[in-house]
């Protein structure tokens, strides 16, 4: 009888663990990491409009000369990397954040006023957190494309090192996270003072 | 052999099971559809930085008088909701809409133009369907409170009767949902044509 338990109770934990792991297997976890091909471009991250959102900004310029197009900016970052940023306020390796361009329109339907985003996709941004690539930080840019290779050093990724708030990310831009940041005292308050 | 193999097979399967609804349980899903206390008045949704991001706006505005103060305005539904808009084009009951009204600002850390969004949160709307409230649709408004009372219905209510291009909800601002509800045949063009 009791060798009969024993052996019910290990089947079932077996069980139980096999139930567990196909169930975990079957999050979308995986592909919200960056993957890249044989070449070593950047594969587009596709379902990222899941993920979690950042804020928004429109017509953001962070240059003297007013830019020609406003457009609507969105950041997300995947779930699992978000839930990170909440327990330590800094960002795990492999973490993605995709910044969407998107068009903007003032009079449309009921709307007289302001500007509201329309389905005018101009592009993505991606940034790549990935202790795998020479500088670990990398920035690449999706139209079209279903694969990209990082921009150069001295564009995106000069600008975010010396200016962001949190490692190479705007944080001084996103809303809910300022305050987790600080919290844990990964925020550089400098950032917010540059002009 | 084969009784035990037969109790065996049971008993796993029951594990099996009861891992399974564990799992399902440990998610955040309940907490994601309307609670009301004794009072009928909505409790606050919590979460809903979590929840699928459709779009934000930047000083939108119905009426031909432009506003005095341009906010953003983020619209977020639960994750398990915009599943089912995928599926079908239409909401499933006991959704939740809910519109964040954000601060923006133009001068701040290198931006130079456009705006971004602040922590000043100047409360949120929430939208319900919800087959058991006597109009199946009701408007909330939240600043610091943690209920509320539903909106008269001559308020949010007939606008959004009159004015939604899918059943209550703006899809016609919600770029992402757009083709699915043409798709499903759930959109109603007219709705872009108000002015």
């Amino acid at each position: 009888m009791r060798r009969w338990f024993l052996a019910t109770a290990l089947a079932c934990t077996v069980t139980a663990l096999a139930v567990a792991i196909l169930i975990a297997a079957s999050s979308d976890e995986p592909s919200d990491k960056p993957h890249y091909n044989k070449a070593g471009e950047l594969l587009r991250p596709e379902n990222y409009r899941e993920w979690i959102f950042l804020s928004s900004g429109l017509g953001m310029n962070y240059s003297p000369a007013a830019g020609s197009h406003d457009m609507f900016t969105n950041v997300f970052v995947p779930q699992w990397a978000y839930q990170e940023f909440l327990k330590s306020g800094g960002w795990p390796d492999k973490t993605t954040f995709v910044v969407e361009e998107r068009g903007a329109q003032t009079k449309g339907s009921i709307n007289k006023h302001g500007n509201f985003q329309t389905t005018e996709l101009m592009g993505i941004g991606v940034e790549v957190k990935d202790s795998g690539l020479p500088d670990k930080w990398a920035y690449f840019n999706f139209d079209d494309n279903k694969t990209a290779t990082a921009n150069p050093k001295n564009a995106c990724f000069s600008c975010h090192e010396k200016n962001a708030a949190v490692e190479h990310s705007f944080v001084q831009f996103y809303p809910t996270l300022q305050p987790v940041a600080k919290k844990f005292g990964t925020y550089r308050e400098a950032a917010e003072d540059v002009q």
